[in-house]
């Protein structure tokens, strides 16, 4: 039998990225591929204290449904800690999320017809395309540089397209380019949204992981007309397989993003949202972000510095401030999808995810994404090593 | 500022059923009206344990990423439950979900444009009509008697609507009649999908939790070209708080609801699908579901018995073989909204999900489901009593 699909999941297909995921799994491979936290800064004491007491205590109310816009408490230590951050809130300005990805999924339900425009930053996050894709909107896509999106390239694309309705950014560590939005650009660009009135999407689950500098204020913090949505989340900061993370919004967008989580799922799990709150009330999580940071920190040194003294001087590489990911620019006309199937996985037994598919409209073969979270010191240096000898090799051949 | 909303939105609302749940959290009322399963009955050693031991043996997986159609090991035991029911899969054949809710939401983007036609029992589940009204469906209806959907009255809607892409059912104790779809009739239903060419959506959160007589074979085991899909759900069985379920069907609509499971929300939580896998093996499940099974026969009986005790003779109940409801229907006339504010709520202290809701087109109003499932004995006797007093003076007056 062959089943009529409906017309959007033409926009549904397998991912590159999936599939290298797999490439990873095999042990002879060192992969900078994957956008996985280093599992061995899960603080593990810590979470099964809280999962023991939360069922052992309050397994009752733990175990059954909630309501659907997550436990009103964690959303008050949310909007708590959004507060600090700068971003005036409470918590019915937070709705719970299964992972900041539900999020994507949810604002392009609510925001997004056929047709209709979004922008993004040039590359962009390859997970938002997938969910925004059933949507079926066109995509317009804006130039970055060291500061982040070009606020005159974001001028002219709007001037283009003036009926755009949501703007997509990654303005802290983004993925993939590990770049940061300046601080002038994050206010200019809350202008423009106001003078053409589009919705932003302020995408951030790297921001706690910041090695140097000062924070930079986010973008929600200078919303004027509540037309910012904040995505946070716990993936990066505690554990990816508790799947939390959050919106911040106007009440008016939050309750219509939470009439369209109570439709996708009901809500959250309620023992995970428990066990997140009971860990915020019982530890110290920003101690325990200060030691990720530290960590991540010295991997990303290692890989830069190893990158510095092994590739060829005709690859660039962006220095993150913060986050998981660089990203390598090659020479124009090298393809690094190729490279990596042909010479980099068989030769050099590395793993890089090809930058092609971070491109929305017209996708450019000469970048990789690499991250540096989850290898270990050694592996980082090996990989990164060999990889450079084969650049060296073939660039310079 | 006043966010430009997709079309879609026109289609979601805040339910009324939402209001209710809120109005149940008042103590001095007997609420009748959710569908929760009795917490009491949640197994809190055993799953302290098995979360106890997944993030203390293994925590460093158990709370990372996983692939996105959950965890192999899990999908293998639920196959392998599946197959002692009658329905012939694998693990690949399954997709695990957060919630049965979530299959709603992606079945129904998978295969629904805006105008496709879906038929439902009438009534149907609330929860399915929210879940399918951002793809912008029409409803078909078909008749319900003692034994699930009438035949007769389907083949009658499929002739005024031969295109139908999608049936949906919930053929086990259904939610909200507590109505069960005759093995012939299950029979029947795939012929007639085989014939008219549409996909039948089985959900069945209840079959396990059946009282008397013996458990009909799922629809699904009499599927011959991959046209149905089945949703199952721990929520009921084990603890709704944890947030699984799961699909069955063919590979080639598994991976397409994987594909959308991927973009919605990346996956589910890696650690609840370790400890729920961990409960599978360690514990017996089915001497828990039997402990869950004489649990609410009890509070059935109860329910059934004190409502032929109290009630005038012309309201009608159903009499459920399973599950967690029962369904009134009132003389033509009554208006079981009004009835619940004007009387019930205010005088009764009770509160019940009059069924208007439940209709997908014409609703009608002189029904009410009740659920038996969350009250202590006492409080089944007290309210009910209450409700009938109060109805046999109003509809004797």
């Amino acid at each position: 039998m062959n089943i009529r699909l409906a017309d959007r999941m033409s926009q549904v297909k397998p991912s590159a990225i999936r599939e290298l995921l797999q490439l990873g799994a095999d042990p002879s491979i060192i992969s900078f591929g994957g956008g996985y936290p280093d599992a061995s800064l899960f603080p593990l004491e810590h979470l099964e204290a809280v999962f023991r007491s939360v069922i052992a205590d309050n397994g009752h109310e733990a175990l059954q449904y909630t309501v659907s816009n997550g436990s009103p408490k964690l959303r008050g230590q949310i909007a708590a800690r959004m507060s600090r951050d700068g971003i005036d809130c409470g918590a019915d300005n937070v709705l719970v999320l299964q992972g900041a990805q539900q999020g994507l999924d949810l604002v392009a339900k609510m925001l997004i017809d056929k047709g209709d425009v979004i922008i993004t930053e040039n590359p962009t996050f390859l997970g938002a395309l997938i969910a925004f894709n059933p949507c079926e909107p066109r995509y317009a896509t804006v130039r970055m540089d060291d500061d982040g999106m070009d606020m005159d390239d974001l001028e002219r694309t709007l001037a283009r397209n003036p009926g755009a309705k949501l703007l997509y950014t990654v303005p802290d560590f983004q993925n993939p380019t590990g770049v940061t939005l300046s601080l002038e650009r994050r206010r200019k660009l809350v202008e423009l949204a106001n003078r053409f009135d589009f919705v932003i999407l302020e995408d951030t689950p790297y921001r706690e992981i910041r090695y140097q500098g000062e924070p930079l204020a986010p973008i929600k913090s200078f919303d004027t007309e509540g037309r910012v949505i904040y995505l946070g989340s716990f993936s990066k900061i505690l554990a990816p397989g508790l799947r939390l993370g959050w919106a911040v919004a106007s009440e008016q967008i939050i309750q219509q993003l939470g009439l369209l989580k109570l439709a996708a799922d009901t809500q959250c799990s309620t023992l995970n949202m428990a066990a997140v709150s009971l860990f915020l009330d019982t530890y110290d999580i920003d101690a325990h972000i200060a030691t990720i940071r530290r960590t991540y920190r010295r991997k990303k040194d290692l890989m830069l510095d190893t990158i510095r003294r092994t590739f060829p001087q005709d690859v660039a590489f962006t220095e993150p401030s913060g986050g998981l990911f660089t990203w390598l620019t090659f020479p124009e006309g090298f393809d690094t999808t190729r490279f990596m199937a042909d010479h980099a996985l068989p030769e050099a037994k590395v793993a890089y995810v090809p930058g092609a598919t971070f491109f929305p409209l017209r996708q450019e073969a000469n970048h990789a994404r690499v991250s540096y979270s989850t290898q270990s010191d050694e592996a980082i240096v090996k990989g990164i090593t060999a990889l450079g000898q084969l650049l060296t090799a073939r660039l310079q051949a």
